[in-house]
C-alpha cells in the first residue's frame, strides 16, 4: 500500500488489468495461463532497467515503458520468434505517483496495439532506492525455426538492419555534445536512442535464410564476437559498409575514428545476422518488402575474433575505436 | 560490469550458467525456447522482493533465493500445475560481492533439484539502492485442470493446508517477541518464516476436485476474500478450527486474540482451496497419501465477504483481529 494515492491493488486494478490479455486472467489468479499449438515453442527472455543507469528519473514514463518492452521484443525477435505476451515487475520509490505509472501504462498500452501483444501478470513493490523495472517477454516460434548464435559459418555474409550508432549520437546529444546539428536530425537522433524500433517483421522471416543473429545491445562488434564464439568461427567488418544514417556520415567525414566508435558503442536493438552467400537475393527482397535497410558489412571466416577493415582492407586496431572485451 | 570481482559476464557464466536447463541454451543466446506439449498449457507468475522489505540484508542469501524461487513455486501450485522453470532479474547494489551472488546462486541450485526445475535465463543489472530481486516462475497444467479463484460454490467446504500463523510467528521471534518459547520451537517457526514450503505435490492433484484455490500470501482472511470475491459467494471461518502449531496453540491459549491475528497475517504459503462436501474422503485420502494435513475450517455461502466465528458459533469482528481490507 505505499506510493500513496491508489495504492499497489487500485494501481493493478485501474492501469494495469486493462492490459492483460484472455491468458492473464483479469490479473486476479495467482499466474496466468499461455495454451500450447502443435508444433510451435515458447521463447523467453528478461531485461531490467534502473532508474538513473538506464534511464533518466524524468525521462518521459511513456517512453521508459516502451523502451523496456522494446528492447524485449528485440531479443525474441534476434531468435525469430513473433512477441505475444510479457509480464512485468515494478519496484518504485514512493516518490512515484499515480501519475508517472498511469502514463507508464500508457505507453505499454501503445505498444500492445503495435505489436500486437498482451499483459500476462506482474508484481508491484516498493524500494527505498531508484526505480527497478524488469519485463518478461513471451514469443512464438515454430519448432526448428529459431535462430540462434551458434550457426554461423565460414563464408557467410554478415548482414544488419536499419542504422548503426544512432542510439549513442542520441544519448552524446542528449549530454549537450552535438550543439551545431541541425534540430531535425538531432530530434531524429535522440528518438532512436529514446524508442528502439525491434525488428519484430523480420526477425521471424529470416528462418530458414539466416544462419545465426542476435540483436546489438552490446556493440556490433561487441555481439558479431558473441556470434563468433557461439559458432567458433571469426568474423571481419568492413567500416565503411557500415550502415550510417546521413548526420551520422556527415559528423564522420570530420571525425575518421567515428565509424570505429559506432561500431562499438552498442544499444542499436537492430538484427545482425549472418547468411550464406546465395540467400544474399532474397535477403534483397525481404529489404525491399519490409522497407527496411539490411546492408552486408563483411564475412565469416575460419579462425576465431572480430577485425575492422578501413577502406583500404587495412585492418583498424580494436583499442583505436575505444573497444573494451566483455 | 560493477560490482567488482567478476563483473557481470563473469557471475553469469560462473554462477548461473550451470543452473541453465537444455531451453536455457547455457544462457548464450537472445532467449531461451520451451517446446509445446499437446493438450497442455503453460502457466506463468511473477514475485519480485526488495532487500529491507521483504528479506534484510544480512539474511542468508541462499535462504533468499530459495524464498523467492518458492513464493513463486507456491503461485503455480496454487493453479494447480507443475513447476518447470524460471527466469530471474538481480538488481545488485556494488557493494554485494561475488560471495553473496556464489551463495544465492548455491540456494537456487539446491531448490532446483529438490523441485525438478531448471533456469531458463535472466538478467542482471546495477543500481545505487537496496537489491530488487525478481524471479519469472514457469509450469505447467493440462489444458482445462487449472485451478482458478472464481469456482467456489455455496455449499462447499473450505480446505487449508499445513499450518496458518507460522511466518507471522516465525518473524515476531526474530523481532524478539516470545523470548520464553522454547529454542526448538523458535527455529521451526523461523524456519516457516525463511523458508515456505509451497505444496507443489498436492496442487496438481486437486484437479477435479476443488473448485477454487489460491496461496495464502495476503493472509487467510484476506486470501478467502479473494476467492469470495472472484466467486461472488461468501465464506464463514471458524477460529477454533484454524490448523495452527502446537507452540501457537500454547500461545493462543495465554492470548485468545491471537488466532484473529493469525488468520490475518500472511506468508504462510499453504494452499486455500473449497471443494464439495462429497470430496471430503478425497481430500482426507490424499492428505494421508501426502503426508500433509489438509483441515476444513470452514464453509462457502450465498452473499458476498468472510466471516470468523468462534468457538461458540459466534462472529468475530474482522476490526479485532487487526484485519485491514486491501
Amino acid at each position: 500500500m505505499k506510493g500513496g494515492g491508489l495504492g499497489e491493488f487500485g494501481r493493478i486494478r485501474r492501469f494495469f488489468a486493462p492490459l492483460a490479455g484472455p491468458g492473464g486472467l483479469a490479473l486476479r489468479d495467482d499466474a496466468a495461463l499461455i495454451p500450447c499449438k502443435a508444433g510451435q515453442q515458447f521463447v523467453v527472455t528478461v531485461d531490467a532497467i534502473v532508474a538513473g543507469v538506464h534511464y533518466l528519473p524524468d525521462d518521459p514514463p511513456d517512453l521508459v515503458a516502451r523502451k523496456l518492452l522494446r528492447v524485449n521484443l528485440s531479443d525474441l525477435a534476434a531468435m525469430g520468434a513473433r512477441p505475444r505476451h510479457y509480464l512485468l515487475t515494478t519496484a518504485l520509490p514512493a516518490a512515484i505517483g499515480d501519475d508517472w505509472v498511469e502514463k507508464f501504462a500508457g505507453g505499454l498500452a501503445e505498444d500492445q496495439r503495435l505489436y500486437g501483444i498482451d499483459l500476462l501478470g506482474g508484481d508491484s513493490v516498493a524500494t527505498d532506492g531508484p526505480a527497478v523495472l524488469s519485463l518478461t517477454a513471451i514469443g512464438e516460434v515454430a519448432i526448428g525455426a529459431e535462430i540462434r548464435r551458434s550457426g554461423a559459418r565460414p563464408g557467410d555474409q554478415i548482414w544488419v538492419t536499419g542504422t548503426i550508432g544512432d542510439a549513442f549520437l542520441g544519448l552524446a546529444i542528449l549530454r549537450g555534445t552535438y550543439p551545431s546539428l541541425p534540430a531535425e536530425q538531432r530530434t531524429a537522433l535522440i528518438r532512436r536512442f529514446q524508442l528502439p524500433e525491434p525488428r519484430v517483421e523480420l526477425g521471424p522471416r529470416l528462418a530458414g535464410i539466416a544462419h545465426a543473429m542476435l540483436d546489438v545491445s552490446d556493440g556490433l562488434v561487441a555481439d558479431l564476437g558473441h556470434i563468433c564464439e557461439a559458432s567458433q568461427v571469426g568474423g571481419t567488418i568492413s567500416l565503411t559498409q557500415l550502415p550510417l544514417l546521413p548526420a551520422a556520415r556527415q559528423l564522420a567525414s570530420a571525425d575518421p575514428d567515428l565509424p570505429g566508435h559506432l561500431a562499438t558503442a552498442g544499444d542499436d536493438y537492430e538484427l545482425l545476422f549472418t547468411a550464406p552467400l546465395n540467400a544474399a537475393d532474397q535477403i534483397r527482397r525481404l529489404s525491399q518488402e519490409l522497407g527496411l535497410p539490411i546492408t552486408a558489412i563483411g564475412n565469416v571466416e575460419k579462425g576465431a575474433g572480430v577485425r575492422l577493415v578501413n577502406a583500404a582492407g587495412k585492418e583498424v586496431s580494436l583499442a583505436e575505436t575505444g573497444y573494451r572485451h566483455f
